[in-house]
């Protein structure tokens, strides 16, 4: 495993969580919890890329992330610094490398679906094609009761405010547990995952033994980012689309849905799941 | 008010519903039902523009919606058809105007927020900060609770799938009292806003009579359009980000968030709304 690149990195807050006022149905005054959104415009040793809305609480990590699944850089390795300001809504990236064809790269455009959608430039959808994950490991049904209920105790801005989307990656300890790596939660499932995407490239963890959890809908994009990363099991508290469900079949991804209490639906490569006995 | 615009469309159809084996938790097979997906490449005057990822129940109004909120085409008058073949995945439209720099409208690339998400070209964002809506006109109380109502009961692919947006357009009737005009599920929440934009565009029809309600979060590509439409009024069935009312605060737009029964969270331009009295 090589060492960690070294990335100069800012660390940009922002506060996530925002207090309004509002009129019920009565007309009564009432405070609630709304989330933030904000524009975050990567810029490419200069050139300007995306504007990304985001809830910005991982903009760093979602920059990486964006880079690696639209195939903008190469390796962490390449990048010199991300640099997020949050007074001028931009983060830039400067590369180590000499210029690549960013128009290239960037002419062809595919909107995802809805809800956890995105851009997706370049053949991703042909690149898939190629990606057919090993059988195994497995994941017991102890492990999944386990991982969903620790999704459920997690604290989180959804219990705060509602209105975004949460992914979040495990690893698997011993047979029947398993621990949380990352927890993300964005207004878009598609940078949440992003985000999470990119923590594992910068950590230089392999997808193969991680599990990956959202609680938004497993759509085309959704799978086609979790096969991008190798993860072999991707978990969601919501549903499948037919073509999320056919692109699993083809990368021999497992899915599990309607992840809730010690419930779930398993609607591929069940092979990989381990089921209690006498249950 | 101008004649209809005569556009040449098809009509195609598939499948939006799909039957799939799953395991649950205990191994034992069932059978469920989950959403198709499908990608649509637009072709305009034989040139790519984008690839969606749709339902598919209404394609030619998403071209239609898409051409409309991308700004890439001025008025139904100018397209001649709209050809969409599902064994390409694609759909033809064709114009009757001379060449326009397509390469120009679409250089800017902005991903919109996750669920609900799009990508919006050129200086959307700018043209949103010229638009006023006028006061006016108002909605009661029981008109709210009507709407909420007939949504409640309405017959939909989410109902027997799960996994999809709705979004509706209504127009007043009488002081209290609404009629459904388009009730339209997408994947993708967007896509399911672009198609009713288009048919309410084809319908000549002004957006400053009609109320819109969504099932998704109202984020800043969602009052966006319904700014872009200059319809008044917003419903959700879900919450709104802080982007999303700061527009609408902006583009004086009514956001009613959190509708559910007899419910509901005025977050913007309350005297849009008349209260029942004793309630």
């Amino acid at each position: 495993m090589a060492a960690k690149p070294n990335i100069q990195m800012s660390s940009a807050s922002v506060p996530l969580v925002h207090e309004v006022e509002v009129l019920d149905e009565a007309g009564r005054k009432k405070l609630t919890h709304i989330p933030g959104e904000r524009s975050l415009t990567i810029y490419l040793d200069k050139r300007e890329v995306v504007t990304l809305m985001t809830l910005g609480s991982a903009p760093e990590a979602l920059v990486l992330g964006y880079l690696r699944n639209q195939r903008l850089v190469e390796s962490p390795d390449d990048i010199e610094s991300i640099q997020v300001d949050w007074e001028t809504d931009s983060a830039a990236v400067k590369t180590r490398r000499s210029t690549v064809d960013i128009d290239a790269l960037t002419s062809k455009r595919v909107v995802t679906t809805g809800c956890g959608q995105g851009t997706m430039f370049g053949g991703l959808m042909e690149e898939i094609s190629a990606i057919t994950l090993p059988d195994g490991p497995q994941l017991s049904q102890e492990a999944i009761v386990a991982l969903i209920d620790s999704i459920r105790v997690h604290d989180s801005i959804y219990k705060r405010s509602g209105s975004v989307h949460a992914c979040a990656v495990f690893e698997r300890v011993g047979d029947h547990g398993v621990e949380l790596l990352h927890f993300i939660e964005d207004v878009g499932r598609h940078n949440a995952v992003d985000s999470i995407s990119g923590l594992m490239w910068l950590a230089n963890k392999s997808g193969k033994d991680l599990i990956f959890f959202t609680t938004g809908r497993l759509t085309s994009e959704m799978v086609i980012k979790g096969a991008q990363m190798g993860v072999p099991f991707l978990l969601t508290r919501s549903g499948v689309t037919l073509m999320g469900l056919e692109l699993a079949r083809k990368t021999n991804l497992t899915i599990l849905s309607r992840c809730s209490g010690k419930h779930f639906e398993i609607y591929n490569a069940p092979e990989r799941v381990i089921f209690t006995k006498n249950s």
